[in-house]
């Protein structure tokens, strides 16, 4: 936490050393792919979301002091298509929790590196929850720590981290964020 | 709402046909508009708002439930100029609300398709509300789904149909969103 | 406030005559900027946030009636480096808050006008915190009204102005925003 960690004194961000035009591309390619991964899970079409994933695609739901402290505990881990699918399933025909909306916020967006044909970006989100009859409230706010699989000008998750800061969850987080 | 609708197995936003060169440059378009139109709003030039509409624009605020359902109902509908124009001649010259400042947060923009000279567009949009000696709120957080006329490099808003999911607001909505 | 300010019928910011693609390299430049610096300080970095500053860089923190009244007061003010060093060295060495999570999330990003080698941009923010088994909380929302020096193409802030909407705050505004 804040206080818990001296301020280094090295960037822990140094800049990539692409040039700008291509930074500039492959930012506009994962800003397409962000948004169109919140819309399908904003709109709970929940079986597509195995769609965004490699084969071998890893999704790790993770608290930030965890993180932080690079320990292994993630609140939600998929490795692997099988796994993906069956977490989408799960959701998909579970029917023990309220109805509710969702609605993802994308910001901060950032390429940090390119290694071809992988992009290692990140973000910030908030996920917005709204139930009957109550006013929307903020459920999550983190960042994706994500590594791409470029093919031509379409991407794929081959990890997505999504650290989050927010470990008092009104009830429970039942979407992918 | 989330559980009440089978995820949908066909793409419900097929990718447009665009080529990336022209889709960047559109949203580049519709980017700048919308960070416009947000700064005229959350500067309480209310009377400027119309001039963001064709003379035959149409502005609607409409309820989730409603949208999905392809229900007609909109919490407010504004079809033309005359329309527009009066509804903030009448914001402007009342009195009747407390005082706020308000801001739009906008992201998640996408365009979705162009018929020269029409550009279909999306973006999520959170709008907070400040009242004097109160935390900040979250007033209202939705979508929108829009039409644009292009002349030139400037857009117009032919439609726009902002589809909020916080039914339930901590006042009023007196200002379009 | 809204209703205790006539709206204008002139604009009050005029569209810059700059050519849309040095407009979108330099808004590029001021978004790369801006997720950088917000990053540092979410990551509790404070002893970098003078490097985003130029050695008579000016900082300050302004409630949005004391901005729109052009009153000078500020929360908070830093001129120059020395200024500014001092602040980030208090505020790395204070062990008085309780520990947090900050997150910025920074949307609607425009640049103004461009004399060279200045850029005079603006921007909204949101500052999200999360104190220990609590919900995330919305700390602060407001504008950046910001000039920077460009050289070659990394920017420095020679005047930043955070304009908030939000005067009650939750406890007290430890880090810079």
């Amino acid at each position: 936490m804040a206080n818990a960690k001296p301020a280094a004194s090295k960037p822990a961000t140094p800049p990539p050393v692409i040039d700008r035009a291509k930074l500039a591309e492959l930012r506009w390619l994962v800003e397409e792919f962000n948004y169109e991964y919140a819309a399908v899970l904003d709109h709970c079409e929940i079986e597509r979301w195995p769609e965004f994933f490699t084969e071998d695609g890893v999704y790790r739901l993770i608290a930030r002091d965890n993180a932080d402290a690079n320990l292994p505990l993630s609140l939600m881990s998929c490795e692997g298509m099988g796994m993906l699918k069956d977490r989408a399933y799960a959701i998909a025909h579970t029917e023990m929790f309220a109805p509710r909306y969702i609605q993802h916020f994308i910001s901060n967006i950032r390429v940090r590196d390119f290694q071809d044909p992988y992009i290692t970006a990140e973000a910030n989100y908030q996920v917005l929850e709204t139930l009957i009859d109550e006013p929307t409230r903020l459920l999550q706010s983190g960042k994706y720590r994500d590594v791409f699989l470029m093919r031509g000008e379409s991407l794929l998750i081959k990890e997505r981290r999504c650290i989050y800061d927010t470990v008092l969850v009104p009830t429970c987080v039942v979407y992918p964020v």
